[in-house]
This record gives structure tokens, C-alpha cells and sequence, in this order.
């Protein structure tokens, strides 16, 4: 098993995403949350060009991390200029961080058209930025910039800018696609060659601007780079950096490579989903290993199988990377998957029972008629429990009304007026709020509430409106999806409806509902 | 150059993504767009397992296509029964197409635990059921399901359902890796030795389990594949298949091969919108090419640099692939369109006009709040007239009451009251609607053709309802599309809002004032 390096740069490369920006709070939990997962490399921010980042530095000294080493990040020295006089090399040193990451050009390109100076003063500032930090007790790792895009262009030029980072003392020398541009084939060459030439270890840094960036890195370590670059979730400037959560259970799981504790993969799904909501940013389900959809089966063919062997569909048993296998409700799913939702609330029904065909053309009509049960699946539990007997009422709404008017005062354009009725209290009651939709959500949620405080905990995280027939024009079918949290669980529901409050409150009181089942189960 | 063969499963295989459900009607869209867009074949759904896509086949059958190939799709006959028994075989036969692709079993572990037959009959199933359909005038495609992990167990016997196929009249012999976990270089050593050994031209259609489908396809192209399976936008079951938004720029602008026309390429980014659109989901802005991200500068040393030389941070121009680039925080891009659209309502206002700058500063700041003018040129122009004084007041809204109730009588769950002044003349009227929206839009068409007559032949050809910032739930913002038509003409207008009443009346303003604006033009 050869060790990989795991070089995050969530905190600096990931930070330069569209979208995202980290407080300095932020960006202490991720240093936490990556140290515990066991990355050898935390690249936190760059102190000289970002003074939010200096301040963060400073917050941080005094954390002892467990197994990660910080690393501050910074380019060479200005031109013509004595390195102990750059403002930005002195601000690396006061970051105060064990390791300092240094990047360079490479590409003769840059060095002439973009920072004005010559070849050989390139390599003068490389050399001399590298020695100066190394001097002052520093680990230093270098990056190449651009260094494919350079050695295209001039692959002498490039290594001799590698030959003066090792010769400053560089620890690592780092490859960087830059641009993201480089296809995989070209990698792997030029990273065997340069693993050929060079002692000092080689690393590895790409950008997805090809859609290859998780490809190209793991044909880089192929060819015997040791530290790979990445961001959770492959956050990064324009279309992301090479994204760990992916490449660290391919190096893992499918060839001869070890990153990190292998009870630690377990937490990666964990992980991943946690930075996209500390991030603000909707988590890309389709992501391999670490995304909702990534173990999610919907085309009836694939489920039978996977009920079958689950080998036959799935690439790695997902639980290794802490998911799990789920299977979609759709018209393309088949019946078995009904029947065993079935038989999780009633287990004396089986497939010939007549409450089974029952339920299943009921789903089949819903589905006609414009329900789509896929992320709904607390709808079809209820709608089960309902056909077979085993429902409750917790509560009932009598009535309701809505009011819109325009022109409208202060932030409100709606009124909600409720009656709704548990046991034999009933209880009236009124809400404003910014929509029709949000005024009956809060007028619902204020008159339960009296009857069942524990709603409080219960709000929702998603919210989906899509026109089914849309040229019916405003007379339209809408389908209402809404996704509900208690803080742990996860549930989702759906109404469907030509009148929007009415699909919309279909969702929401089956969301109610499904909340108040599951406590009750739990008390049990 | 060499041609590579587009064939695209968004319909088939991206309908299995999680959260996909097209419509007949979309689905029939999207065959136009594809079509023109100049991808080779076309696969459009299973008619066999999805009764509503032999629905679907029926209703496409008359369309003329100027350059794709429609496919159905499905499985070989069953075991041990004659093809022309096979009821999934005549429905492929009734789908009508001129192209049928059948997938059937490489892996020797999927016959005998999956299907449990013997390995010999798995291999008549594939040779009869290829030859049948070829006897009845089809052209075949064979997809070779889990190929790279058949190969990988058993190599042998992967080979001999080539064979099968080829032997049966195979066009096309299609490697898939339909788990989605086989390595770049594995893809490559396995497709060297395929293309070698076969007669018959070989396909390649991989998923991004490992996220590596891009990657993936493009070496297994450069191994000598010459036919390429993909999805728009990536989409298809778990992670999803190969993203033929990037591939396809790969392929042409990074190598030496030819997918589409040129000129084509620029259409991608719209394309690859608008069927994010279309599907309702959200869409990936770090997509490469596509994504609104895609060259999208944030980094202060990039966006100097990019300033310098675009070539220094970029890996292809935006442009070609109809992206453009975009400088975070100080845009300027789009100053030209805007200034064409002002100077075809005045001449006499030109760049330096101070008009020009207060619409672009008033463009960037609603588009800050969540519009969208794609599709809504008429909401642009006439926010235009009211800046420069070409504006012309056909009607006011004085006020309005939308009243949602529930339990409701008839078909009518809402009902709007409106008041309206033309010129010093008022009107008060009511209506009744399905919904609220619905219910608001009669009033105000009942209160103004009171005046305007001619909006009699004014209708709604397209309502869309987009949720902004989905996690705020019901108190989320709204984005309402609406599409009109006078019979002759069709006009787009936008309207957002938190409150779903008043971001549907604003479009709606706007489409009744467009249509009234053209109406007096043409008199002049």
C-alpha cells in the first residue's frame, strides 16, 4: 500500500469558488473536521493578498491539531527585489504556520507577458523565496503554476524552474494544471518523466475546466505523484479543483493506495454534506460516492437486479463511504419496491393481498394525475397507511382562506385565516406572510402548535414548484415538493393541484403528519 | 479530422436520473433541439418497460428530422422463448424507429446469477434477437452492458457476446461500463484490444460513478472507438452518464476530431440551459463550458492576469462554446447587447448616453434579485421605454384581492377582485379561477377588454414557475415565466416576487402592455 499525501485546499483554492465565502469561524470548523478525518496538508488561506486570512491565521495558532500539518500560501517574491523586503513572503511568516506553500510560473508565457520580467530572474525568485523560508525553520512545498501548459510550451524552461524550487529546498514539488485544460493522456506523461528526474517527491493539482480533474490526478499518482491537491466537493475557481471526496475512495477502494484511516471513508458522506451547508451552497447529488443519487436506483431493470445481488449495479458497497442504497419511487420502479414499503408497516400483507394491487393503481393514478413520489416517499407512506388501516388523525383543518391584495403594506401581501380541529378542541387563528403560501404555512403551523409544541423543532429545508401543463397557462397543474427536518431526519411530500395553496398545503400537512407518526413510533 | 458519432440517451438513460420526468411533449422538444444541434442518433426512450414512451413514439412518428436517427431501446428476447414471441421486441417494432439498440449480458456473473440461463443461450439470445430485428429492416445497435466488468472476470466469454452480436448485424458494438466504476487506464487497455479485433466499429457509453465518465469516454475515443453515448447536462441514473456538453468541445476543440458543425458548438451553453430549464432542475453553473461559472474569474491575480491575456487563465475562449467570461464583482459584460435593444427604441441614445449606464446598473440589479431575461425580451424593452421616456400608459391597476378558499364548490377554489383606470375611466370587476393566479388573470383580461377589445385573441401559450432560493421554503422567492401569443406573434415576460400572486401579475402587466405597445405601432 504506498501513502498518499492529502493536501486540502478547501480553505484557499475553495474559497475562490463563485458562491463561496467562509467567516473566519467557518473556516476553524473545517480545519476540525479535516484535521479529524486525517488530511496531512490543510492549505488555509493566502495572508499577503487576503487580510481576512492573516486574522484567521492568527485565531488559529493556539489549535493543536492531531494529525494535520497548516500550510499558508503565497507566491514568490515580487521582481527585482530582495525577498526580506517583500511584504507578502513577511506576512507568510507571521500566518505562522509549520509549512508555507510558494507558487511560481513555469510557463516561459507567464513570466514574459504577464509578470514582465526575465527567464533567468524567474528562476532567481523561485530559488531565493524558497531558501529565505526553508532558513527560517518552514516546511516548503512549491507549486508550479500553469506547469503543463509551460512544459508544452517549453518543457525546458519548466524543469529548470522545478530544478530551481529543489534547489531552494523545496519538500514537494507540485505540478499545477492551472487552467484545467489538459487532457489525461498528456499527464501521464509528462508526470512520469518529471517523477523520473526529480528526488524530491512529486504532487499533484488540478482544475475540472476538461471534466477531468478527478481522472487526471489519479493518472498523475499512477505515474508516481505521492501528494494529490484537492477540495471537499471540489470546490474551486471556475468549474472547481480536483474533488477529494471523490478521489480519496478511488485511490482507496479501487487500487493499491492508502490517504486515510479507513474507518475514517465512513465519514466522508457525512463530511462532504456538511461542508455544502457551512458553504451555503445546494450539494450536488449526483456526486459520486458522497451524493444522494450516488447509490439511488430507479430504472426497474437495475432494482430487480440489485434486490437480486447488489454487486450488480453498485460499483462499491456505499455504506463503506458512509451512504446508502436507496431506491426511487417512480414510474419505472416496480412493484416489489411497493410491496416491501408495505410490508415495513404491516408485515402480514404480501404480495397476492388485495390491500397490494389496491395501493398500487392507487400510486399508478396519483402518478397520471401528476404526482411524482420520488424524494415524496413520506407521501406514499401515509397514503399506505391510510388504505390499509393504519392511519391516525392527529388533527384536522376544517377550513382555511387566504387573502392577497395589492397595493400592501410593510413586508406581508397575505393573510391566512385557519380552523383546525384535534379531538374535540377546535381553534381558530390567523397568520401574515410574504405569499399566499407562506401565510397558510405559518397560519397551520401557529394553530397546531398549541396541541403538538414538538412542531417547533420541525421546519423546511426545500421548497419546489413545477408547472405540469404549462401551456394551460395560469390554469395549470402544479406539483408541490417540499423537503421537511426535525434537526436529524430528513422527510420529503408532495401535493399536486391547478391551485397552488392547495397543492401546496397537501404537502405540508402530509409533512405534519408524517413528523407527528414518527414521534409516536419513537415513544413507543 | 475524425468523425466521431454522436448518439445521445437523454431521453432514455437521462430519464432515469433522480428527479427527471420528461413529458411526452417535452421529450418531443427535446428530439428537435438534438436534432438540430446535428447529433447522429437520437435514443428516445424503452417502449417495452414504459408504456408512456410507446405513447410517446406514436405521437413522433410523423416529424421530419434533418439529421439524427431516432432509436428505441431495449433488452434481448427472454430466455428460452422465440424473439417473435417476445412482447418487448414487438414493442419495439411498433415504436416505429429506424434504429433499434438492444443491450444484453457481457458479464458471465449477470447470466448465470441475474437472468439464471447458461452462458451458451445468453449468446443465441443476443445473436437471434439482433438478427430478427435486422431481417425486419432495422438498423442494430448492440450496447454491450456491463462490458469492462465482464472482460474483467471472464474476458473470453466478454468477447464471445461480440461476437454474438456481430454475427447477428451489429452496426454498432458499444462497450458500456454500466456501474460506472472502471478506471481510465483499465477503459483503455480493454477498448485497445476490442477495436483491434473487430470488423464491426466499436461505441463507448460510460457513467461517472467514479468521476471518471468524461474522462473515460475520451480515451476510450482515442483508443479508436468511434461512436459516443452520452446525456445532456450528464444526466442518467445514480451519478449520471457522460456529459456530452463537455465531451463533445473535448473531442473538437482540444483534439483532432469532428462531432457536430462547428458553428453548432456555439449553441451548446443555451442548450445545455435550457434543458435544465425544461427538466426543472437546478443547473450546474460549475459545469465545464457550460456552467455560468465555467470562466468565471474571482481571484484577484486571475482577473489581472485574464485582463493581461485571456489565454494566461483560460483554456479555450467562452465564446466558441456560447459561454462568455465574467469578472466576479465588476462585471461589464453584455454592455453591447443591451445598447443595440435601446438603440432600436431611440437611435439618438448611444453609449455614452447616461441612460445606457442607469439600464445596465438597473438590468444587473434585478438580475441580482433573481430575474432571468433569457426568454423575456419584452419584460427588457419595456423597462427600457419607461427609462427613456417611451413609455406609454395603456391601463393602471388600481388594486386587487385574490380570496383562496377551502373547502371550495365547483372548480373554482379562488377568486379575484380588480380594479382598473384607462384614461379618467374606472372599472370594477371579478372573476373566478382553478387557482389564484388563474382566478387574477381573468379579472384583469375581464376588466380590460371592457376597453381593449383586441385582447380577446391574446392568450398564454407557456406558464413557468421557478422557486429561487429553494431552502427558504415557502417564504422563498418565485420567478414566473409567461409565454403569449396573439396567433401571429409570441412575446416572453418575466415577473419575480416572494409572493407567487404578484410575481405572476407583473409578467402578466407586462405581456398585456407589450401586446398593446406592437398593437399601436402597427396602426402607425
Amino acid at each position: 500500500m504506498k501513502k498518499i499525501a492529502i493536501y486540502d485546499t478547501t480553505l484557499r483554492d475553495g474559497a475562490q469558488a463563485e458562491g463561496i465565502s467562509f467567516s473566519v469561524k467557518d473556516k476553524i470548523k473545517i480545519v476540525e473536521k479535516l484535521d479529524a478525518l486525517g488530511v496531512d496538508y490543510i492549505e488555509a488561506g493566502n495572508p499577503g493578498s487576503n487580510p481576512k486570512d492573516l486574522e484567521f491565521f492568527k485565531s488559529i495558532a493556539p489549535m493543536e491539531l492531531k494529525h494535520s500539518k497548516l500550510a499558508a500560501f503565497g507566491s514568490t517574491r515580487r521582481t527585482n527585489k530582495p525577498v526580506e523586503e517583500d511584504a507578502n513572503i513577511q506576512a507568510l511568516l507571521r500566518a505562522n504556520t509549520p509549512v508555507v506553500a510558494i507558487f511560481g510560473k513555469s510557463w516561459d508565457f507567464h513570466v514574459t507577458e504577464i509578470i514582465h520580467t526575465t527567464l533567468q530572474e524567474n528562476l532567481n525568485m523561485i530559488q531565493d523565496t524558497l531558501q529565505y523560508l526553508k532558513d527560517k525553520g518552514k516546511e516548503v512545498i512549491y507549486d508550479a503554476e500553469h506547469f503543463f501548459d509551460g512544459y508544452k510550451h517549453n518543457p525546458d524552461y519548466a524543469v529548470e524552474t522545478l530544478r530551481a524550487a529543489a534547489a531552494g529546498g523545496a519538500s514537494w514539488l507540485v505540478l499545477c494544471d492551472t487552467n484545467g485544460g489538459t487532457l489525461p493522456l498528456e499527464i501521464k506523461e509528462i508526470t512520469r518523466k518529471i517523477v523520473k528526474e526529480f528526488q524530491v517527491p512529486i504532487g499533484i493539482h488540478c482544475h475540472n475546466d476538461t471534466g477531468m480533474a478527478v481522472a487526471n490526478s489519479f493518472i498523475a499518482i499512477q505515474e508516481g505523484a505521492r501528494q494529490l491537491q484537492g477540495t471537499l466537493n471540489g470546490y474551486g475557481e471556475r468549474c472547481g479543483n480536483a474533488n477529494l471526496c471523490v478521489l480519496i475512495p478511488n485511490l482507496q477502494l479501487k487500487a493499491d493506495y492508502y490517504c486515510i484511516e479507513d474507518k475514517k471513508l465512513k465519514e466522508l458522506t457525512g463530511i462532504s454534506r456538511w461542508v455544502s451547508e457551512l458553504a451555503n451552497m445546494a450539494h450536488d447529488e449526483k456526486m459520486p460516492y458522497v451524493g444522494n443519487s450516488a447509490f439511488a436506483h430507479k430504472g426497474g431493470m437495475h432494482i430487480d437486479a440489485v434486490h437480486k445481488n447488489p454487486l450488480s449495479f453498485e460499483h462499491i458497497p456505499p455504506e463503506v463511504v458512509g451512504n446508502e442504497r436507496r431506491v426511487l419511487m417512480s414510474e419505472v420502479a416496480g412493484r416489489s419496491t411497493i410491496l416491501s414499503k408495505i410490508r415495513g408497516i404491516d408485515g402480514r400483507i404480501h404480495k397476492e393481498s388485495p390491500e397490494t394491487k389496491e395501493i398500487i393503481e392507487r400510486l399508478k393514478s396519483l402518478e397520471n394525475e401528476g404526482y411524482q413520489f420520488e424524494g415524496a416517499e413520506s407521501s406514499v407512506e401515509l397514503m399506505i397507511r391510510r388504505k390499509i388501516g393504519a392511519h391516525k388523525r392527529f388533527f384536522e383543518i376544517k377550513d382555511f382562506r387566504v387573502l392577497s391584495e395589492k397595493p400592501w403594506k410593510d413586508d406581508n401581501s397575505a393573510t391566512a385565516m385557519i380552523k383546525v380541529a384535534v379531538g374535540d378542541q377546535e381553534a381558530v387563528t390567523a397568520a401574515e406572510g410574504n405569499g399566499p403560501v407562506n401565510a397558510l404555512d405559518k397560519a397551520i403551523r401557529k394553530a397546531l402548535e398549541v396541541f403538538y409544541p414538538q412542531l417547533k423543532n420541525n421546519r423546511l429545508t426545500d421548497y419546489k414548484v413545477r408547472v405540469l401543463d404549462t401551456n394551460a397557462a395560469t390554469g395549470a397543474k402544479v406539483r408541490v415538493h417540499i423537503e421537511s427536518t426535525d434537526g436529524e431526519n430528513v422527510w420529503g411530500t408532495v401535493g399536486v393541484s391547478t391551485d397552488i395553496i392547495e397543492a401546496s398545503f397537501e404537502a405540508l400537512v402530509d409533512s405534519i403528519e408524517y413528523f407527528l407518526f414518527r414521534e409516536m413510533e419513537q415513544e413507543e
